[in-house]
């Protein structure tokens, strides 16, 4: 937790359903907002842009939900990220509400080259970034 | 009213908010799922797709909301269309749910060349179709 | 234009679709994001919470496209108001790009009795703060 | 596989993304609508419906990507289920496209008492249904 990303989040009426709560693929917004930030401040550049010839691509994605979340919660998410491979990473998302934890996943990306949709080493100058 | 194009849909639990209703962007999702069904079944494809080189952008979109309509609704999407110019089409939409009707509305489509991103004729096979 | 609302947005990879720009329906989020900041810091809270018995719901949209945004893009959007009635507002919406416009449009928000779902006069001390 | 709930899907325009692809949250969409429509032929109605006491609400979901998925392609969605106790049902999907596994994963819903917003077990109607 120490020495995580944080980006902060308020919950959208958009991102709720007839329940009364957030939906359960709402929080991949979350997520991804979260992805987004941390890319651009420490890549420069959201991870899907990064390369003209590299693409991130999501393979596996993961939620599980503890509390409800409502219209106009502030919430705290934490990401932080390992490389499981010299292609591929993980990215863990834990979303806080007033310090309780109310949903924690996953998402993880591999490195293609976009012209053959095939995993590709990812760059160095990526690697070095994250390092 | 009558030779309308016309496509069924169920409200989804994704396509309510915190209101209980459906939430009023939603509205557009069916307004293309009825757009993308009447081009499927008139043109072969649906429009987005109609050809390599021309794309149909949105240039502007439009919806009423008279009553709400909740998860589980049957609702009947009635479309219809004219030419605005040759390069221009307008869909209109009428959304009713056991005969009354609760949503209307239009979504305006140009003809562009996707390379260059301008409007452009619209093709002759496809006003063919459309006639 | 001067004095107007202004809201920061940046496009996600979620308000893209596969002609590789904002989806048009996607511009909704934008205009839904700033109304609700803009309700947030002119009424304490979001539009939709204002009250326990009164919600405002929308009874017309409307957006014209005037150029392409893409992902990563960074938008402003300009919100202003006006009274229609003593029970409905309009919300203007001018969304640029650099300076430059690319979509504008509006939301039409009536004030509704929650319980009876029927129109009725927006609260005093929501109209004060609005004046 | 044999027995297996199917639900046919084809992919719209707003469920891919710039990168031309479904975006990875859009597979949950036809998540829900398999699982929607599985509910409306078992059950007689949609799983948050089934009730007025009662709701199902989701306590995980993943999804794993195999294959990219298109505009327009048709998917067929695989459904089966199994009770993980008395209170919790495991959804598992497999999405095919031409008989090609393009994703597969989960959905595990609790069975909640909505007024106290907490578990509790499912009732034996829906069980027997189920069984």
């Amino acid at each position: 937790m120490a020495g995580d990303f944080v980006f902060e989040e308020k919950v959208k009426i958009y991102d709720t359903d007839a329940q009364g709560v957030v939906h359960y693929a709402g929080y991949y917004r979350f997520f991804t907002d979260a992805l987004e930030s941390f890319s651009s401040s420490k890549l420069g550049e959201t991870l899907s842009e990064v390369s003209k010839n590299i693409w991130f691509v999501v393979v596996e994605s993961n939620a599980k939900y503890y509390k409800p979340a409502r219209m106009g919660d502030k919430l705290d998410v934490h990401l932080s990220y390992k490389l499981l491979s010299d292609k591929s990473i993980r990215f863990d998302f834990k979303i806080f509400k007033s310090q309780e934890l109310v949903c924690e996943g996953f998402i993880t990306q591999v490195s293609i080259d976009r012209d053959e949709w095939k995993a590709t080493p990812i760059p160095r100058e990526i690697l070095d970034k994250l390092a």
